[in-house]
């Protein structure tokens, strides 16, 4: 029995990620550095030809991150279709990134990190934190997108599977994954850019039921810079 | 630029998926053995306590499949939830598939294949041929999931990853994938026992530019049977 429609848009709790937003309708200022809150998102605007940089403040933290062109949100950034594209599983610089609709949108610049990130798991909802005993809210990446959405005045019109960055999940030769900790460093940077004008979410994972963001398991914050 | 909104349910070109309905709604006849055209789509209604067994006619061909709930096709059978819930990207005998809500919907009950499926890439589509050099209408499993659903009277909400049947994609410790020639043999079976009332969505993959539809590249037709 299905309780109620699926809406893709609508977030089961509440955080910061709601009053987060970098500016009313998501447009940042170029070469001003934007912290991401830990355990929320924030969505931005971005321009082709800008470039997107995202750092790992502390070195352990894993960033879900989406896009969608900002003429047709129908049109995302696509995990598979990247996957098809590039024939692996683990994008690298100089690897451009495709929709759902084979367009390239993103560039992969620069990356001082080893390289480890995933395109094969979903974000973590509050179904997922249910799954794993929590009995209470829980935020999550899922949320922390409709809700950054929500906080510049857009409705997520799907959701896609993210772009893992830092996420350190290996692939055994038998297909088994598993949940390992980031093996980035304080300060490692991520660089796209921007080929297609996009609106672009990040969400500094609340994961703190696995060592995805590191040994610890502390979420912590992120911060990104928009350079012309 | 964006010349239009993407609709996912349009189609680019027909074949005779449009015509190839087993009935008008898609519900089936329990026992009948069906036929998936070469290079076709075949959408059914599944009732949950059903079984449904596919069988690879001819042994070297790929099935992309998809389930929506039949209550709500915003939620279908995702192969991102399916992997986490898994903690593998190989599905085999005893796993249960879930939706992008995490709720299981099909168990993979029997297998006579050596287990080689695939759950990462993209069902291929118009655009995917065009970059590999068709200058026409080339059949392609998106739009043959659109034209089956659309000829039981349904629209594709949206164009969901595929479960790949019997192809074979290996993943190198480095992330590299390869489009491999299927392991299965002539007459092998694959079957699922249904949890919910569902429409699945199977299409041959008209895939002739690469061997995973067999060495000498040569789509063919395949069948499937429900059981009480």
């Amino acid at each position: 029995m299905i309780a109620s429609l699926y809406d893709p848009a609508k977030y089961d709790g509440t955080n910061a990620s709601l009053t987060s937003a970098i500016s009313p309708d998501g447009s940042p200022e170029i070469g001003v550095k934007y912290r991401i809150p830990p355990r929320c998102g924030v969505a931005i605007k971005l321009q082709a030809g800008q470039q997107l940089q995202i750092e790992n403040t502390h070195g352990t933290q894993v960033c879900d991150f989406w896009a969608y062109l900002a003429a047709d949100m129908g049109q995302f950034l696509s995990m598979s279709h990247c996957r098809t594209w590039l024939q692996s599983v683990f994008p690298k610089v100089g690897d451009r990134l495709v929709t759902n609709c084979r367009q390239p949108v993103l560039e992969i610049i620069n990356d001082t990190s080893p390289g480890v990130h995933d395109t094969v798991m979903s974000c973590c909802d509050l179904t997922r934190y249910q799954l794993l005993g929590c009995t209470e809210y829980h935020d999550n990446c899922t949320d922390n997108l409709r809700m950054a959405l929500s906080a510049i005045g857009l409705e997520a019109p799907h959701v896609p599977d993210p772009f893992n960055l830092w996420m350190n999940i290996p692939i055994s030769p038998d297909g088994q994954t598993s949940f390992e900790a980031t093996v980035s460093s304080q300060g490692d940077v991520f660089g796209f850019r921007v080929l297609e004008d996009l609106i672009a979410v990040m969400s500094a994972c609340p994961q703190d039921k696995n060592p995805i963001n590191g040994a610890d398991a502390k979420p912590s914050e992120l911060h990104f810079i928009i350079k012309a």
